[in-house]
């Protein structure tokens, strides 16, 4: 089958550029036993990709090599077969990359009851939910009562971080960049939303959490970590899941003093999603359940074309995306 | 009997300077029942000292009111008594103030066995043997073959901390001011070393922790912290104990970027001892097992009388004690 696929042939130099990706037409290898061929319907751009394109061995995972297409995850059909549990039409999802076709075992991909639509599966079920999972409760560990500020609030990991705490019986304060974001959150059950373009963050994130923050789910860095870390009280807890703020930058902003962690017993913790590969399934499962029972709401921003990636990932980092960015193939 | 007591009377403008302070001579109070006079004869100074003599009802114990005696540790012994559990000549620790005698009830001071002097009871026991303790095995949860780099290491918490990392099987690199400490940290069992006055602190901790960090002992802040933080392991833990660089300041010292965070997956956390009472007990037993076994070393400065806390505790933030900082009375 010809394939096209988009290779990561730089690396950035701070910001995305086109030049770093290179658009080419390859036949998919034939099919050896158990794999299956998948055809992408449906590709999920994230923060998280960023920091793949980094020459950085350091860090959680390896990065993209150059000439290797360029990793994300996505939703597609089975076109081609050589695995009986993978029949024709199931529809899967698993880490495809910026390419039409995948070839995929058991192992690189998963069957998704086709009742849920592509959309939903990238934006709750996929990545997102599982982050916001994780961070909420396998980090902050909320409690009814509590309030907690979500940074990157109307992002696909953070409106479902809100949604979730709130089901907890918390109170949630987002912070987002834009009215249009502001009134959705408002819209899907945030008790305040907070726009860091217009508002004077320390003024509104000491308002609107008059009683102090015990939760900070933390996805931007910068000016908002400053205001909501200052608010902090005792035995508060921050997962730190993203930085967007400072992902295309070569002068990374500066940490607040840490004397607040001391007079405050605060608990800070980093986590990424590929340390805690045992407890996906159960994860995306309660998710599914969440989504089943409308409990929680997400919207999608499309972008059409595989090579709509290229230019649209860049939504990401200034916030000009309206919901989960996804690409149609 | 007549007292001299030495009150705080003033909060200190950044630094401590001797007018924050009034000595004045007054009777103690009779006996109630159940009660007894302890005369003092050892008194502690620690950093902590320095948060309590501000204005800060948001911290995590109340500061010390203008007009009342400071605030600290000592040892010392019973001279009269209503309280048979407290016969004279009784060797007690407790929270005694800048002063002489100070009257106590049975759960304000706590009987020590004689045969311990009274200055491994301050530098072994007291404050700073809980402190290690929980940092240590509370915070740290430290692994034999892991690195753990202790800052303000020759302090009295911090050479405790370095100990008894030793003894759970770590490497153990320490942070100190001074060759005089530096060498003194070699002798008590310290794998490495650093004077951070003399060593460029970002080469040294790299040099001297090749395999990276997995835990680290905060009593510092500033630049040891970014240079400590830039080269921990994934996975590993920072126990937020002091920030002695940063107490005599009105210029915080920044904190560094969260990137790290993520990227190595890090815990952070701050703790105090006044949260873990119901442990202390327990804690200083078992610091009194590593003592009476000769398994942890101290080494004490003195300073001769009551008044001598008055200038002496600024030798706390100049680095220029030697060992665990007591006034002997």
């Amino acid at each position: 089958m010809k394939n096209t696929v988009i290779n990561l042939v730089k690396r950035p130099n701070i910001t995305i550029t086109p030049d770093i990706f290179e658009q080419t037409s390859i036949e998919t290898a034939p099919l050896e036993a158990g794999q299956f061929l998948v055809k992408q319907t449906h590709m999920s751009l994230d923060p998280a990709m960023r920091g793949w394109m980094n020459e950085d061995r350091g860090s959680y995972i390896p990065p993209v090599e150059l000439g290797d297409v360029m990793r994300s995850s996505g939703v597609g059909k089975v076109v081609e077969s050589n695995n009986e549990d993978f029949p024709v039409d199931t529809q899967v999802m698993g880490m495809f990359g910026w390419q039409e076709y995948a070839v995929c075992a058991a192992d690189t991909a998963k069957a998704i009851p086709s009742e849920i639509p592509p959309e939903a599966v990238l934006s709750v079920l996929a990545l997102p939910g599982i982050t916001a999972h994780q961070g909420l409760f396998g980090v902050l560990k909320p409690k009814s009562g509590e309030t907690i500020v979500v940074s990157g609030a109307a992002g696909s990991v953070g409106s479902l971080v809100g949604q979730m705490a709130k089901l907890e019986g918390l109170k949630v304060i987002g912070v987002a960049g834009s009215e249009d974001k502001c009134n959705w959150l408002k819209e899907i059950g945030f008790d305040e939303a907070i726009n860091y373009k217009t508002d004077d963050i320390d003024k509104a994130v000491a308002a609107a959490a008059p009683d102090g923050i015990d939760c900070y789910f933390e996805n931007t860095g910068g000016a908002i970590q400053h205001a909501v870390f200052a608010n902090m009280n005792a035995f508060g807890r921050i997962a730190v899941c993203g930085m967007i703020g400072d992902y295309n930058t070569d002068k990374p902003s500066v940490g607040p003093n840490w004397m607040n962690i001391i007079k405050k017993r605060l608990m800070i913790q980093g986590f990424t999603m590929p340390d805690h590969r045992a407890e996906w399934p159960a994860m995306t499962q309660k998710m599914a359940g969440y989504l089943m029972q409308g409990k929680i709401q997400y919207r999608c921003h499309i972008l059409d074309g595989l090579e709509s990636a290229i230019e649209g990932i860049n939504l990401l980092f200034s916030g000009g995306n309206n919901g989960k960015l996804i690409v149609k193939l």
